[in-house]
């Protein structure tokens, strides 16, 4: 059986690495077709990535590679497939939109398992496409509790990457830590500029030339994990920050857009505070 | 009865054209919010663009500005409201999708009567957003038949403009002519670069290290009308033409967006083969 | 006498302001070649700028211009002509050797009267091209006493802007009050993000994906005044921050010399602690 | 011996080929900083380079990677340093003065031997950095006699790279073959758009929204040899051709600059008409 997949190594590094792996992929029979290979000299940390085809036995290659590599590295292969996502949101319709317009069209690497939000509004946009949508409101509830209550249904379906497309609620650490680097969020501004409340709104009063957007991975700390992706757009004086704001959405959408193709390709490394991406 | 209006002239270059103009509107107790003026030295052709408000009597200002300016000015004063629109798409739904969404989430300048299709594969998508679809194959009609069909039921709308989002026909100098300078279409490339078919698989076999999308106003000469926008995205030797696609198909919808926000803003003005945009 | 002139007014708004403007140029038999105009609905300001031709007086007109607008009209009338200029820099060649190319090869819309650093180490470099070099070392001085050398050189020269070409010393608000609105500097981030020390450092360490640079009018607070221009590049994982001190050179360059141009071609108005380019 | 250096190889592309290469590495104590690798599945074509370092026997591995690969196999082993460069140029100073300022400032990876023009004008400039300067007038001459004056100059010096920095004649193939794959050209336009003599009128004429240049490797087709890197600026309706010209020498510029730092890194590999950028 012919078949294509991603192998994904990260450990301590030291002399031979490349070959290393190189030599157990060979040996089973495994082809290259395009890697990459970084060192974090700082950090002295080795980062490789690979699509191969072949037939693969993947159990036995993992247990190679880790034995190979030590009990310090991550060993993630996986066949080239969609992956299952959930999405959160609110109100706003664009990042959400752009995404199910892409699912629709089979431009999207991941199948919509469901929609969670904390609002009705955009449930008849989401049940347009089919999709569940599950409107769980905040409303008199602490944030521990709403977040269980998201957890909940979050929890019953099988789920790969946590979307947030304009999720505007702050995740506590331990709601995180259930999905560690698999939440995905877009910040409506060229982080670290403008973290915290109405970015469009400190842009505008700051007066600068350009906007942007940022799609990162959730961690502990608001608006400070791992940066995915960023992009902008220029502005000038004519622009109130309503303007700001319109404009600001499309690239919001293309900058998530740009991070979840990233992701659902596997092209992403945690490192640190940092990603790598090949 | 105060309310906001749009006011564009262009004219015949003179001396004291501002005065003139600005001496009419002041007058005639509108008050200018923001205004831009430009004289094409080369072809001595002035061009003058206002929002205004206040007691507006529309007619009788575009009367005096007529008079004032001679039978070569061409006026336009129209309320600030929403175009009307019907797009005409073929299979693509990525340019077509961006602008569903934006219309249902109110983030369109434009109301869209209807969309028009040489297939049906887009029906469902449309529907789903109840909006008229008119399925009109050309399968065994000459270009001309099928688009007398076409015009029949463009026909039966009040249109401000044509939107081509990825419609794949040609258009003929006698279909153009109904709707002059009316009809915007998004190009998928960078013009004047790859005109003609397939331009991703050009510029992959061109190894460009930058794709683009054009908007622009369809007139009789495929893809050599005024130019409204573009845009660009870095590729490198890791795409594939079909990649350079897909990821061409970002800036395709956010170049046709951009495009369509001018339109239906009225801030374009067709100067020969090309536009000036205030 | 047939010249080319820049007109600026900024007022308190009011009804029938581009009228009245271009009432007195008309009679004045004064041409609008291009003009635009702005108002700041936020804070009821209107700014207008033209660019006009004729045979002009100007004292004539611009006593007019301040009759009809008030004691709170700023009104700027200039002939089109080169500026002329003092470079600030400290250690770096490449924002200050990008100047004097341009200065070389008449590019620049200015005359470089003298260079002033304090260092020694760009002496040859600037003595190249025929400049005065005025050496004022920092050493040994307290802020005030340096500042008050660098003014006395200055103030021998007749200046229409100051330019910190990387001159990476903070300049107190008594010496930037000597030319308010009139110092020009280019900072090596994507203000307002990494504001302060080494940005480059600050932006490998959180990982972004873009740096950029920033130039803005100097006022009393560092790294806070009007914003005229900036620009980005992209980075990634394999850049040292040394890497993003590089290539960030590139857009330094670039981003001072297109905020020079504004400046010298009187394209830029201050409101409050924003710009307002035309 | 502990130093850098760059292995380069590309051959027809099997099986095992990462593991090949690594393996001779590994066994020659050579540590693998960073690699990249990519096969062109159309044209079955495998590309790998290194950054590494060690005590590094150059002559004994690249015969065994000959060996191993076999003699459609090119191998490429080099220590990090300078290389060596003559500039040829007609009458612009931008691109010259460019690459001038970042070699005063030891910012250009590479010694300029020489500059080599066709008039006499940038002689002044040249001189004031001590670098020879010599002119070869076309007047009077054939294509082919002016080109052997020139090889004649360029012969006398050891040559890495030549970089046309704004040269603004055609070289014939017979010229081209003396540096194959080795003469890096600025052009003035965004590559294919706009092909022959002043792309910037004819983008004026067209009418275009954006603006670029394209840097690439000379070969025997006028304008059509393999692109290094593009980038491009916005421009709008007030620009006239010139000032298009003008805006167009920044990013000439900075494109060409860009080109010239991956070339002295060798991180181009040569594919068909086609780069691979590492």
């Amino acid at each position: 059986m012919n078949s294509s997949y991603i192998i994904k190594v990260d450990c301590p590094d030291e002399k031979g690495l490349v070959y290393k792996v190189s030599e157990v992929l060979y040996k089973n029979g495994v082809n290259i077709i395009t890697n990459r290979e970084f060192v974090d000299l700082e950090n002295r940390r080795f980062f490789f990535r690979a699509e191969v085809n072949g037939e693969v036995q993947v159990e036995e290659i993992k247990n190679e590679l880790q034995e190979k590599l030590g009990n310090d590295a991550n060993i993630y292969m996986s066949k080239r497939e969609k992956k299952n996502i959930v999405i959160l949101c609110t109100k706003e319709a664009h990042a959400l939109g752009d995404i199910l317009i892409k699912h629709y069209s089979g431009e999207l690497n991941a199948n919509i398992l469901a929609v969670v939000s904390n609002y009705e509004i955009l449930k008849p946009l989401v049940e347009k496409f089919d999709i569940p949508y599950h409107f769980i409101s905040h409303e008199g509830l602490s944030r521990v509790s709403h977040e269980e209550q998201i957890l909940k249904v979050l929890k019953s379906y099988e789920v790969d990457y946590i979307v947030l497309a304009k999720y505007m609620r702050i995740l506590t650490p331990e709601f995180v830590k259930n999905y560690t680097n698999h939440i995905i969020n877009i910040h409506h501004s060229f982080l670290p500029a403008f973290i915290g409340a109405n970015p469009y709104k400190q842009a505008y009063n700051r007066g600068v030339k350009i906007i942007g957007a940022t799609a990162h991975i959730v961690n502990d700390n608001l608006d400070e994990g791992p940066i995915i992706s960023q992009d902008i757009i220029r502005v000038d004086h004519t622009y109130s920050w309503k303007d700001m704001q319109c404009a600001g959405r499309n690239i919001e959408k293309s900058v998530l857009s740009n991070a979840l193709t990233l992701a659902f390709d596997d092209k992403i490394f945690i490192n640190g505070n940092k990603t790598i991406i090949f």
